[in-house]
């Protein structure tokens, strides 16, 4: 008896609050304690207990903070943790597909500890040569978007010309790099003189400019793209998508990822100039990552050498602590963040 | 040279006054007369010289009316003919594709009679047991749109739920129909209760609405389409494209063929919806027909025999005369027409 009283701990969880409208703000969430127990009861079959130790930050987290949005997309439960990707380390396990030790990436709590109901949607971890905060990133779901939004739906070809917004974040610079490596041209957009450097300098980009120095967005892409742009990898939406519209070339691709500009909105901004998808024969393509897990291992097959060759980088923004995770997240929505934001939880 | 002189006869023109704003009016067109030679000048090579027969009326010629559009579709010039697509017979021929009593389809003037400088651009009739009109309408461009924006953009499949708006059109009867044909449940709007006759009763649409008679057309729609809309044959865009992001299905489909409630608006409605796109994962595309002209024959032998057996039905519209031209064409943005508008120029 005394053992099983050890193993029950404290669990620090993010909740949150309510429902949120406009702005987000660090007070949206409060940290709770609970207790744990490190040993999953032997009736329950088929789960795991993990120790999480990286928690990403992602733009699509704010549409779960609403509960007016589509069902596809299921809002977090008021008073109960959050939970987003991560990478977790198995502590118990009564599913045969894991064990003690292993190392996993995928959906878990915003919490020390947590109980995984379906540990089959889990990714297993096999390659540790790499830091395992990649899998949080590069390795992970955002690098795993990029890669899909990018192949699967711009279906890219050589020398295209390649437009990026918000190119720094997590998805966005592995765009514009895979992009490049594709022999495209590939401008992003930014909302600061340190990113547009960082997506010239260290991301490679063609070219970038910073959005909040431009009065006219058309006009700013028609001087980036004289020629057109082929393929428009969108994370922002409103004014950009506009402007985007108006400078597509005939037979254009649009890859919807995201529209960041218009989650905390109540009433989002339609764009009018969605005739141009017709006259340019404009194909726009909305995804969502979760359709392309059967391709997860092809994904890690070209990555890792490209890790490794370094003929790929990626630019990580770690913050210490779950007590920071609220901060972290909302410093995603005010543009604070350079690279992929996550939190780390507990050292590996 | 007394028979040169008979060859000049008059030439009955429709002119466009100046560009239009707001809803169109028959007096932004007028008709003029001017004097022409029946016969090409010999130094004139590689032309035809044609007589109109049938002018179709297209809701694409109200985007032509204003120089605020895209370039890809060229504005009309003030004080000149208006161009369209029409049925016409070879007067004299300079070319070596085309000799006189040759019937063809293609783009031609808004006159009695034209000179057609690229000939090579039309498509000559070799199928003449079926009205002549019928290349204005089902075997013509319409017919072409409904089938490219069907098969080309939408890929159907059995069993899948398709909506088309302005579905009495010249172009939605059809996809209405070829949807069935291809075992899918079809609904259509339309903005009078004949229409929605019409549609049930002559067209074989499963169900159809009058859109003027719905408050809450996200809502009817769902009434409709309990399931989601897998197929979106888009004619009109504004509040219908709003109310079918909110029913499409995962993984659904928006062929972009016009948005014709847009046309006499200075400032087009973007729609409120489009993070649909992403959550459900929606392709929406743009098309025009001029791209899929090299699948005209392959169309042809689809399209023939499903006429001869009766298997389609296409109602036409056809207004006499020239002169009635301007009111026709007005006629299909107020929503008066029923099936194909066409102008017939001269008898057969």
């Amino acid at each position: 008896m005394a053992a099983t009283v050890e193993e029950v701990v404290r669990n620090k969880r993010v909740i949150l609050r309510e429902y949120v409208s406009g702005f987000p703000k660090e007070s949206d969430m409060f940290i709770s304690f609970s207790p744990v127990s490190l040993k999953i009861p032997s009736n329950h079959k088929g789960v795991v207990l993990v120790k999480n130790l990286y928690l990403s930050c992602d733009p699509y987290m704010r549409l779960r903070m609403r509960n007016d949005q589509d069902p596809e997309f299921c809002p977090f439960t008021p008073g109960s943790p959050m939970t987003g990707f991560g990478v977790a380390k198995i502590l118990d396990s009564t599913h045969h597909g894991f064990e003690e030790g292993d190392y996993v990436w995928g959906t878990t709590g915003w919490e020390e500890y947590s109980f995984i109901a379906r540990p089959e949607r889990l990714f297993k971890i096999r390659h540790t040569e790499v830091p395992l905060s990649y899998y949080a990133g590069i390795l992970g779901m955002p690098g795993m978007t990029a890669c899909a939004g990018f192949y699967e739906v711009c279906s890219p070809k050589r020398g295209e010309y390649v437009f990026v917004s918000a190119a720094s974040s997590a998805v966005g610079q592995l765009v514009g790099q895979l992009a490049k490596l594709g022999g495209c041209y590939v401008v992003g957009s930014a909302g600061s003189s340190q990113k547009v450097q960082l997506l010239k300098e260290r991301f490679g980009f063609d070219d970038a400019f910073n959005y909040k120095d431009e009065h006219d967005l058309e006009a700013t892409l028609k001087r980036y793209f004289p020629e057109g742009i082929d393929i428009y990898f969108e994370n922002v939406g409103g004014k950009m998508l506009d402007a985007v519209l108006m400078n597509m070339r005939v037979h254009g691709r649009i890859a919807m990822c995201g529209m960041i500009s218009q989650y905390n909105l109540e009433q989002p901004q339609g764009p009018k100039n969605l005739m141009s998808l017709i006259y340019r024969r404009i194909r726009m393509e909305g995804f969502v990552v979760f359709d392309y897990c059967h391709l997860y291992s092809k994904f890690l097959d070209m990555m890792l050498p490209l890790i490794r060759e370094e003929r790929i980088t990626y630019m990580e923004d770690i913050v210490e602590g779950l007590v920071n995770a609220p901060a972290a997240l909302i410093g995603i929505f005010s543009g604070q963040s350079m690279g992929k934001k996550m939190v780390r939880v507990a050292p590996e």
